[in-house]
């Protein structure tokens, strides 16, 4: 392996880490500047059959960009540029390193808004959010990345280029590639550049509810009710009462600790008593806030997890579940069960509206706090939920998702997914041993047994 | 081959015609009771190496579900029932074989919609919708049925059944299989079982503006206008000055009869202003219409085809092509001169909000209506659409897809796609002959030319 006819390309030599404290360990780390250079590294690393991974800013909580030595990371913060807002078709063409909040700032001076709103968004890469189709606060009305995404240029492990889909929302050219591409965690292709929906900033005024809870049921409750009564929030975000306290310890946030924790809720200013009524009964405190003081409260919300990180001493896992929203009060009950039997409390973060939890496991001994992890994946799995929303699978979830998919889908899913990979990436060179391909080889423990589809 | 083993299923022996009128002679006719049915005649189909073409209500206008005697009919008549409205999860699980407009009803009783509308909605099957990714009038808001399936179960061409997505909006459990199978127009497996995402009504008053215009450019000139001011309407629908007349002639619509022909936007009431300020100068006159009087102008529009049908004595082709709403006053413009190439009239039905026009082309010689036909559609390719929004492929577009593909995708693409039908379908029995495959085909055509992506 000769890197030298590549010495023209911006690279470094250099370790790394993501969020999820997985260790990052190129042979080299390339800096490119355009599609060509990333289709010159494909092609090489083609030829020398070395692994390649996409870097956009490194925020992956599951370890979708770990490597251990042998591989070529391609970092694309010089692929950053916004290439076109159009205005009249309604959508933004980009580059996949621009980090999101620099689209979200432009798009704004505009009038737009691209909704999928990861708590990561001040940092993440749009090429990374595509990747994990993240989510985020607006979820529970606006739905994640994939619903967003209407083309992708993409270097394939062949270092040929294509396009996928087309920048129109209608199209029925084919067979849908674009979300095969869409959260695939960079294992079948090199994303370039990416055509992104946009809409326009609604223009009716939205409040935003402080619902202080005075019980941890109540969430759960609350959601249902919502429910029940036919009302879809842009927002409904709950932190539990020890997230609450550690944002009053570590960001001063100056929050009224209930036991219930905290539940946000944004709507339509006509439609705040319809939500009051829901909450009747179930709150120590409710503030109504607007402006600045409602995106306080945002802030501190997207904050939480960095003061759970500070109450943890970094030894935590961020689990991502998601239960049908009709088995949240079970859900609720059940984590709050399994958190007494390991005597430690989770921390629950959460797009409650959505049914996606986000507890935070924080225990010091290893082997506990995985098997706790797993405990409360697997419990989404039996009450018909996911092991990720958000966050994707990485080599953190590749087992819990070849459980998911066997129980819920049918091994012939795994299958044709892991066929898949082999076909687009025949070589294995595309951020190998992880997601599919590692769930792949988990679903052999499974393989002899007769499992029903549920 | 001895179809006795499967003679317990309800058969018939009889041949149908699609909406296009394209045959469909089957050598026979099945009607399964539940998915253990289906899967026995798929299993009977692979044994014997016969196609299998799944039959909602033939309300396909490509040739998608056409057959030249030889094939088994699965006609899901008997499978359509709604089998859970789930009202806190906020979905339907439905049999393919359930009328669109029966679904609709029982939603709207529960307080809840399915946006996806086409205007075959009274007739149409809620699987074929989903195997077409079928669009409709709300499309311009609410996207087309790809945009609300969560999950489906598909008994795949091995037999297999399988359950690809789960019925939450949120998951990250692998590659995103749903989408490949909605869309794929039968050709990779037999769907027997849907869950569709549903929103609750919205609650905020509609009102809609039914515009009668000076000319045909004014069409877009709005709806450019609608773009460039931020409105995004519930549903902007077109028909030109030809289909008022034949609607006034046929169905006795006693709409106003001007240059521009009627544009019908749909908006919440507290938006109407703006859009009247859009409308300024470009018409000739405007209504606002509320509850019945507005049911009545949509009911005209959904029969608009139904009003060009009588007109065409039969003889007609039902354009879809869809182009970026930027390009539309140059599209309109073309379409024009191209008719007038042909000395005909286009009668443009158009869900014109999101970009996908329906020019139907009235033309007696064969020859020269698929002349005007491909014309059309290349014009489309040319601007950076779509050669189908909403009708899909089967037969009819097969060649122009592979156009479409090659120009703004990659030939790569076309291949990729044909190696997952090969990958999935191996014996090549689903729907066999149509759609991707034949595409491929055409492509062939093309195969020494270098063509850059556009």
């Amino acid at each position: 392996m000769d890197l030298k006819e590549l010495e023209d390309i911006e690279h470094s030599q250099e370790e790394r880490e993501d969020f999820s404290g997985e260790k990052v360990k190129p042979i080299i780390v390339f800096y490119p500047k355009n599609e060509e250079d990333v289709v010159r590294i494909v092609k090489f690393a083609k030829q020398n059959k070395i692994p390649v991974i996409a870097w956009g800013s490194g925020t992956s909580l599951t370890g979708a960009v770990s490597c251990n030595g042998n591989c070529i990371l391609i970092d694309f913060s010089k692929m950053n540029k916004i290439l076109e807002i159009n205005e009249i078709d309604w959508y933004v063409r980009v580059q996949p390193g621009i980090k999101l909040i620099d689209l979200f700032e432009e798009l704004e001076r505009k009038g737009f808004m691209l909704p999928p709103d990861p708590a990561s968004f001040f940092l993440c890469s749009v090429g990374g959010a595509v990747a994990e189709s993240s989510g985020g606060m607006k979820g529970v009305r606006y739905g994640s990345f994939r619903e967003w995404v209407l083309a992708l240029r993409v270097v394939l492990p062949s270092g040929e280029v294509v396009k996928v889909g087309e920048p129109l929302r209608k199209n029925r050219a084919g067979y849908d590639l674009v979300h095969l591409f869409v959260g695939s965690e960079g294992t079948l292709g090199i994303i370039t550049e990416i055509w992104l929906r946009i809409i326009p900033i609604p223009k009716r005024k939205m409040v935003t509810i402080a619902a202080l809870l005075k019980d941890f049921e109540s969430a759960a409750d609350v959601i249902i009710g919502l429910r029940k009564n036919r009302i879809l929030p842009e927002l409904s975000e709950y932190v539990d009462a020890d997230v609450v306290r550690a944002l009053n310890k570590h960001l001063n946030a100056g929050l009224k600790e209930t036991e219930g924790g905290m539940l946000l809720i944004s709507i339509e200013e006509d439609m705040v008593n319809d939500v009051l009524k829901v909450l009747e009964g179930k709150t120590v405190d409710v503030m109504i806030a607007e402006g600045e003081e409602a995106n306080k409260l945002y802030s501190l919300r997207a904050q939480a997890a960095i003061a759970v990180k500070a109450e943890s001493k970094n030894v935590f896992y961020a689990e991502d579940i998601v239960v049908p929203i009709s088995k949240l009060p079970e859900a609720i009950r059940k984590l709050k069960e399994i958190a007494a039997k390991y005597n430690t409390k989770f921390y629950v973060i959460s797009h409650i509206g959505d049914g996606n939890l986000h507890p935070n496991i924080i225990i010091e001994d290893k082997e506990a706090r995985e098997r706790a992890f797993e405990e409360i994946a697997r419990m989404a799995i039996e009450m018909g939920g996911s092991v990720s929303g958000e966050h994707g699978i990485g080599t953190q979830k590749a087992k819990l998702m070849a459980e998911q998919i066997i129980k819920h889908n049918g091994r012939t899913v795994l299958d044709l997914m892991y066929e898949i990979k082999k076909l687009i990436d025949p070589d294995n060179i595309m951020n190998p041993g992880k997601y599919v391909e590692l769930a792949y080889k988990y679903y052999k423990e499974f393989s002899s047994q007769t499992i029903e589809i549920k």
